[in-house]
């Protein structure tokens, strides 16, 4: 492990640099990024964060011309010619520590002449030549902010802008629930204050990340609860999207993400089940449990699986006959799996 | 408009204290009243706080013996013997400063020997014997933290512990949505910091006001988004709940704060606008801008107020005719008020 004082050195020292956030990027892995990727470019270097995926709608705002993506096939020495014109001197991991988290690109950062990790996941192990993990940080943008400060001191230039400090600031915002996971520490709140002073609008962030809902989005979400029916004394609650239902608000079924969270909410619900109709006598069926019941093992009687708290399973039947199926079965787990007091 | 020492100053030499937070109250109404109503306990004072409402079911938490209910008709002497003993040396409204949001306290409010404001609501009026509104605080509960701190060195006493960091916490969160309105700042962050020092449990105060939600409010929320209406080419949306949906849901009229925020997380939203049916032709009018639309001026053409973001005015019209009202005065703010670029 180094120091952040190290990691500060590193980049400062480094010319050609490609920076590796996790798939399917959240606000802390493209926040960070981009931050780095923005310093590194502000000290004359070149510098790009080499993706595989889409960037989510919600995110596009902190990309400024920074993200690349790898194409099918493209070889480590191809990557480097089309955006550095040589071999990277410096491939560095952001929010990401493990190579199956960018299974497509982890030929290119281990063909890197040094490679790099600052990460904040306890999960994550020191893979790379140079690395900076803390779990104990809320945000891996929360590193990068003290990184870059000590870059400031390393390199005597004057770093972090406004652009700089939206992207770290949305990485926090992300990773901390806006301050209230139980991740947050009095450091987090100081670099907020410090990522302030250059500017910061978080309002204007926080109306870009989670203020982006499309009007078919929420009169789907709001349909969807609407039609929702509460049984087994309250323990259980379950709804449906229809193809019907999509057509009349004009959504896709991807807009009824949140849905089982929605009802996973209610107070004294432990088991929540959401359908979709993905076509006529075909119905996804999603459930969540809150806080003991083991919802895996219901939907393997379907044929079907997933994690304790979080399964799933495809049943080819009218929708209709599809909630009374799961609301019976749903009933008798609630009845033979206990409550621990 | 006195100081915030001033204002301990005036705390530390009363001993019979009634607080009163507005009508409906949130988390930073109940927070900020909690927060000083267990300070001058710890001070060996007698204190509480006189509502005239029901508490939120997700606001409960923070209540710990401090609030007793009006009854109706009841005198202000009858309120300061039933519960000082005597009258009341000190009425203090908190994260309140116009009569009309505590209509049926009033009476006794003014009663009392000597009243105070604390207050941070830019169209509140200095009314009281002693005033101290800062539009620019966030919320009142940040206030609170500063005029506690002054308390603190007042009286030489340690006053700021959990329980009441907890409460001022909660009244934080509640009104900056979590530290990112456009409200919140830097020395928002401070005092977060200092009360996190106390041993805060951010997630916790999260669990509780925004993942405890009945079945009947989930449902009412989802029935309200339901009914929404989109105008203004896209850059508004409006719905209602009416006593009709309250009953159909067995839900009451706090289960349907949240409506606004769906309402303005709408890509493309700048104003929502949200109607509750206090009574036949009493209608309660919430708006919130995004971020830049003033909805402060919208709500004083109707004798109502609030802040630039955040305000709110009462019809005294049929749900309908209010509807319309809006649609039309909203459609027109948006014409006048120019979008920057």
């Amino acid at each position: 492990m180094n120091t952040k004082r190290e990691m500060a050195e590193l980049l400062a020292v480094k010319n050609r640099i490609l920076i590796f956030p996790h798939v399917h990027m959240d606000g802390d892995a493209l926040g960070t990024g981009a931050g780095l990727c923005c310093a590194l470019r502000k000290l004359g270097k070149e510098a790009y964060i080499l993706i595989e995926d889409e960037i989510g709608d919600n995110l596009q705002f902190i990309d400024d011309g920074f993200c690349v993506r790898i194409e099918d096939g493209e070889t480590p020495d191809a990557v480097f010619e089309k955006y550095l014109g040589k071999k990277a001197d410096l491939c560095i991991m952001v929010d990401c520590g493990s190579p199956d988290r960018f299974e497509k690109r982890k030929e290119v950062f281990f063909a890197g002449e040094v490679t790099g990790c600052i990460d904040h996941h306890g999960t994550s192990k020191p893979i790379a030549d140079y690395n900076f993990i803390d779990a104990g940080a809320a945000a891996c943008a929360e590193i990068m902010y003290d990184v870059l400060r000590e870059l400031e001191d390393v390199t005597g230039a004057d770093i972090i802008d406004k652009q700089i400090a939206d992207a770290l600031f949305s990485g926090i915002m992300t990773d901390t629930g806006c301050f209230v996971y139980s991740n947050t520490t009095i450091h987090t709140h100081e670099v907020a204050i410090e990522l302030m002073k250059k500017g910061v609008d978080s309002s204007a962030i926080s109306a870009n990340i989670y203020e982006s809902d499309s009007f078919a989005k929420i009169r789907l979400n709001g349909m969807a609860v609407d039609a929702m029916r509460v049984f087994a004394d309250g323990q259980a609650a379950i709804t449906i999207v229809t193809q019907d239902m999509l057509k009349e608000c004009g959504a896709v079924m991807n807009d009824a993400e949140g849905v089982v969270d929605t009802l996973r909410s209610i107070k004294g619900v432990e088991i929540a089940v959401f359908l979709k109709e993905l076509a006529e006598n075909e119905i996804k069926v999603s459930m969540r449990a809150k806080s003991y019941a083991n919802v895996a093992v219901i939907a393997s009687e379907f044929g079907g699986g997933g994690h304790i708290r979080a399964a799933g399973c495809t049943l080819r039947m009218p929708a209709e006959e599809a909630l009374k199926t799961m609301i019976s079965v749903v009933t008798e787990a609630l009845g033979t799996q206990t409550k621990p007091e």
